[in-house]
């Protein structure tokens, strides 16, 4: 890569070519790494894959949809916050594989008014996301830059297997339901960075504030523990995306089990959040239950396996009778699959129902969630 | 795949929930072949990587800036034909590696107000293309369905390689210059979409309008020619996304070499135009230099390679001398890579530049095209 001096402050996109805007992109990006055996600049990048299989998965962040340019708060969302996004929750998804990411290619679509500095930020929020999430080995090895009239993201991530891939639907025998990562922190920020100052936040500190913005804004997923978690034996695995209960009973529904949280376990989490959840009238366990975008990873353990460092029980996981789960009754001809698919499985806390357990709905609408 | 009943018509994808939304673009979808370990539904997909490498592109179609949703013909643009362009533009990618596509990944966002049979349409028309544009052994193995204020596609393909792969870079040693693919018929297409009717192309008959249109909406890159390509022994290769003249210039400079086009070889492809051309007031030659989209392959084989079947020699490509280009004299210290890359390398049409061959500039702006 040769390194351009930088556009002058306040260049937009639309005053470059897409070669100058590659000159501003590259130069901030980690584009090289142990499995690149061509990087960008080719029709293709060509990586390398150890033992013959590539995992690969892709996900997508726009504008007013995953995130606000202006929050309600003022924050003003920076190119280095997106790259980060962008990263981590496509990175989650290869470790919960029991992958370790080798390559990502990106996708940057956005309105000629960007800002060229924004983009740089971008490239080299999503570079510093490698190493800090722990996806050393991973680069940046192409992408496409072009014109939208909103900004839109889109990465895709290749990882390397070591075993077998871990997937959602293998717990089918039970064992130890684990957790690693926080719990509810990017839902809480959610709300913080949604509500106006003044309001409804202004009870809670500062830093205790901006702590719980930057879990929504630049999640952490422990990206190097779903390696670890496969080492380790883990029959199922997922990363929690739309919540612990839904991803729970995403699981659950997959592999055929019924899964039943120990509450005790996730009093930690709660209790991280009890200060601000008083504060702001949320109870704390309703953004633990069911807040998404934490990004941490959740799997099915043998129950004599060793637990990795940070990783923790919360919960147990059982098989179901074959044919005969709780609510698998209703299979009927020629649609068998789908009911399958979408009534066996169950979840329970402390072996009540979650709404039983908590008193009410978790959620409005968690009987209509869908798997 | 389950088959859930078709949504009702009108059905928008605002009235779906993401699952209900999958339960309608999946059964149109290829989702299996013969490289799919683990296909849709987990967080990633598996896929084999024979030779442990794999080859990868990403490539994005923005509403409005890759195509129109009504065109000023008044054509409206289908799902099936988004599905067709996007597969067409990432597998030529793929072909021009020299490789064979194995795998897709995809992210569509759109409007809550898209209708569902649009969607639907979309995945059907991305599976087709597979096979009617050689490349068999490709599935949709995942992706990502989201919301945003304007359509936007973005599809990530893998492949395979049998041998090396071919770079821009590799006809240093020089070589005959081949194509293989139509020229200028998309370029022509894009204008007849564009111009309202009644109008300049009234003269034209529907029947090669709408041939035309379609090259334009559905190009049909030869896929499965890459990897013969490569077979026979190509040291260099694009497709042709930005026009002939402009990717030419690109292998030149990769490569650091001069190379010529024969007019004579360009010849079929002008009269093919030539009718269309007369009617609209368009030089014919104009949309076969510099017409983009038709991607089809450019590749630079040694001089008594056979050529595989539809592959026709259109130029010769000789060495430059190393540092001595026509135009790389002005290198200059701690700039040299971008020197080379902007300066060395030369196109030329029957030895002459292309401005002095076609009597005036080939487009407005030809001398500040950017490799």
């Amino acid at each position: 890569m040769t390194h351009e001096p930088a556009a002058p402050p306040g260049t937009t996109v639309s005053q470059l070519s897409e070669t100058e805007l590659l000159d501003a992109f590259l130069p901030g990006a980690t584009t090289d790494g142990p499995h690149v055996l061509v990087g960008p600049g080719d029709d293709c990048a060509v990586i390398a894959a150890p033992g013959e299989r590539v995992v690969v998965t892709t996900d997508t962040l726009t504008v007013d949809q995953d995130f606000a340019t202006v929050w309600p708060c003022g924050y003003r969302t920076t190119g280095a916050d997106v790259g980060h996004k962008c990263a981590a929750q496509n990175l989650a998804d290869i470790a919960a594989m029991g992958a370790v990411p080798t390559a990502m290619v990106v996708s940057l679509t956005m309105p000629g008014d960007t800002q060229v500095a924004w983009v740089a930020e971008f490239a080299a929020g999503l570079s510093r996301a490698f190493g800090e999430l722990g996806a050393a080995e991973c680069a940046l090895v192409g992408g496409d830059l072009g014109w939208g009239r909103e900004l839109s993201v889109t990465a895709t991530v290749l990882g390397r297997l070591e075993g077998e891939p871990v997937l959602r639907s293998g717990a089918g025998r039970g064992g130890t339901l684990v957790h690693v990562g926080v719990l509810g922190r990017a839902a809480a920020g959610l709300d913080a960075l949604q509500t106006p100052v003044p309001g409804r936040w202004d009870g809670v500190p500062e830093p205790e504030r901006t702590a719980l913005h930057r879990a929504q804004l630049r999640p952490a997923p422990p990206v190097s523990v779903g390696a670890e978690l496969a080492r380790a034996g883990a029959i199922a695995m997922l990363d929690i995306s739309d919540g612990l209960l839904r991803d729970v009973r995403r699981i659950a529904r997959a592999s055929g089990v019924s899964i039943d949280l120990d509450p005790q376990a996730l009093e930690p989490a709660v209790h991280t959040l009890a200060h601000a959840g008083e504060a702001v009238g949320v109870d704390p366990w309703q953004w633990v239950l069911t807040g998404g975008e934490d990004h941490g990873l959740l799997a099915v353990l043998p129950v004599d396996s060793p637990l990795p460092s940070g990783v923790r029980a919360i919960g147990s996981c059982a098989p179901l009778p074959r044919e005969d789960g709780p609510r698998g009754g209703g299979s009927s001809a020629g649609n068998g699959a789908r009911q399958r698919r979408h009534e066996r499985g169950t979840v329970t806390i402390a072996g009540r129902s979650p709404r039983q357990w908590f008193g009410r709905d978790v959620v409005e609408g968690w009987d209509h969630f869908e798997p």
